[in-house]
């Protein structure tokens, strides 16, 4: 059920929250033996929450609605691990803003869910509902999952590489990186500073605009129920040869559903700067990520993975010199924003290199993110494409500004929805 | 004693890390009772620390120097108050980035040093040490005021408006905040995610520089023995009519003493836009804030005072075209910034509208330390005036780069204790 359907039906009986959360909690005994997508569950406190929701008046937007909270983001009275057995003991005793934002217009924390180790690449336990021999994508692999598998409408994840982008897109769900500082970071654990962003995924638009106004008390967040057909850039990264067969024709079925309904569709060629961003994230990642993780590193490196140990010394070798002609090559790009969105409202291009790979041990790759997390770029991913071998595939839309790119999201996803 | 006299009688004997942590800590049984700058002390541990600093190798450029941790900075093993009954209780469970740096580095923890509530305008404890009747400034009350009484030689401070400037040169002690991104935030309250800044308050130049280069790892923070004089642009704020006679005649006197010293001196007019700047600072940082401290503004009002939950609420009321015009006002400053650095190396100016006010109901007025951090610059204070009364005069400079700044500052202080 879309989030938005559960608010209208709570506000109209005969759906009350309470109920509203059995239905939620049964799926969760159901499938999460098999999905894994939690590192802490708290439904009997989401249960008195849901109570106390029908028997008082509605707290705003998201009354009654239950999320994930993906568990290196604060929320009060439960643990937040981050992945880590470092902080297998640390128990949040005040909500992030961003579980607060959403908590005051009536949503009800389900739990905490996986995150890979201290949000970035090594895994957790969570697999793809879609197929569990499979990676659900990374480091909000537990969001992304908790989503697909129907056990909370809506889930909060963060991404600094790929990390909403790209498990929303593995698991087919909605995903959502606003711009960075659409929404404020406290209580969230900090990797890289100048590129984490809260984002998180939902089944549809509608659920992820209903969860941008909450957190912004922004009401041009409301979308047009009739929304016009949007001017769509067809994007051609660099790294364009890295996407497979199956996500180019998943694109190239995109264009032909968005053309035949009405869009307005060309073909936009990065400026040659781009050449350079993915390297220079990588670097801003690597170097910011190696000193916010000090205290884990110095302190605690034998409780880290060789993984992150190992890029956390690669970052440490990056030097203030790389770091900020790496900072440079980004704002370059930024200034070539305007003429790369001259005349278009969205650009499309694939959510990751293709469906989420068979196995565990790697969450996949975040190719196609890297660049709008550097630009600060709102992303979305829109599911409904699947392989021959029925995995789900994300295109994926990057706006102009966080409204603009809602507001042609929902108008995709009712094209590709009438369609598919 | 200078940290880095400390450091350097520590690896040559006969000062052990042990002996240096007792004389610090009998300071503290002396003059805590008084100045109250802690929120907690933890000098048994600190001993143990000392004694293993004794037994071990070097660690590093900070051993067995003993530090303050502003009370919204995490240190493992410690509360993190944060100023507020909200987190009375709330243990940290490991350090934040910035402590680790410096542990790293082989600093000891002190304690914790007094915040204002939420590291705002509501104070603390704390009492200036050159008068009890006076207040120390805010937010960083407790770690000006223990480096100004001698109870360690550096402390953390963070500033999102004034709040390591202020306070240091009220106190009488360097205090320095460095460029925006030159420390990283993990583990530190966030307020204000586009303003707040990790600086650090000491006695000399040499120990802010000392301190830099454990946090960087940036072996260009050790300066030159005998800096050359530095070009100075003397800066008259839009609020300059706010500084009162005995500052300016602290400047004024800073002036001749440096031109006798050789430095290069001419008058720098800021640009208009400047006029919006210190509104555009406010705006943002009332607007960030109500969102950041949305957890405790929406769940824990009654424990906020009444002077914090009005800021919150005027933020509240800010709206997305106000926020995003204010960042625009800030964004226009910075593109002048070259020409107003054209051909000098730093800026002199205020560090305060005057020396501390009398009265413990109010931390002092921001107004000459708004710009800096809107503007992400490095600033920092050198004392060596007094008032009439005997009351510590700062006065400010603004730097190009942190290196450049620290250099001009080091410069600037060998004048004035020629002088002084």
């Amino acid at each position: 059920m879309y989030a938005i359907d559960a608010v209208k039906r709570i506000a109209s009986t005969p759906l009350t929250a309470r109920v509203l959360l059995r239905e939620y909690s049964q799926r969760i005994e159901e499938v999460e033996p098999h999905v894994q997508a939690w590192e802490t569950l708290d439904v009997a406190r989401a249960l008195d929450e849901a109570r106390a929701c029908d028997l008082g008046p509605t707290r705003g937007i998201l009354h009654g609605i239950p999320i994930g909270v993906k568990d290196i983001i604060d929320a009060a009275g439960l643990p937040t691990r981050c992945g880590s057995p470092i902080y297998a003991s640390q128990v949040a005793s005040a909500d992030a803003a961003c579980v607060a934002l959403a908590k005051a217009a009536g949503a009800i924390v389900m739990g905490k869910t996986v995150t890979t180790e201290l949000a970035w690449f090594h895994p957790g336990k969570t697999r793809n509902p879609h197929n569990l021999a499979h990676t659900p994508g990374g480091s909000s692999s537990g969001s992304a999952a908790a989503v697909a598998a129907g056990m909370v409408p809506i889930a909060f994840g963060t991404q600094t590489a790929g990390s909403v982008i790209r498990p929303a897109a593995y698991c087919g769900v909605v995903g959502f990186k606003p711009s960075f500082g659409l929404v404020p970071r406290a209580g969230v654990k900090s990797q890289s500073e100048s590129l984490d962003t809260i984002g998180w995924m939902a089944n549809c638009v509608d659920d992820i605009a209903l969860m941008a106004e909450a957190l912004t008390w922004d009401t041009s967040f409301r979308l047009p129920d009739t929304p016009v057909a949007p001017r769509i850039g067809v994007l051609e990264l660099p790294e364009h040869d890295q996407a497979d067969a199956e996500m180019l024709s998943a694109i190239e079925s995109a264009l032909r559903i968005f053309a035949s309904a009405g869009a307005n569709i060309r073909s936009v060629s990065p400026p040659a700067a781009f050449n350079a961003l993915n390297a220079a994230q990588t670097t801003v990642q690597l170097f910011e990520a190696a000193r916010s993780y000090h205290c884990e590193y110095s302190q605690h490196k034998h409780a880290l993975s060789a993984r992150l140990a190992g890029l956390l010394e690669e970052g440490r070798l990056r030097t203030w010199d790389q770091y900020r002609a790496a900072r440079a090559v980004i704002d370059t790009c930024k200034a070539f924003l305007p003429r790369v969105f001259d005349g278009v409202d969205v650009l499309l291009l694939p959510a990751a290199s293709g469906a989420a790979p068979a196995g565990l041990e790697a969450t996949g790759d975040p190719v196609f993110n890297r660049a709008a997390t550097a630009l600060h770029l709102p992303a979305l991913t829109l599911p409904h494409f699947r392989t021959g071998a029925g995995m789900p595939l994300g295109i994926q839309f990057w706006g102009w500004s966080d409204v603009a790119l809602l507001q042609a999201a929902r108008w995709a996803e009712q094209a590709l929805l009438r369609h598919c």
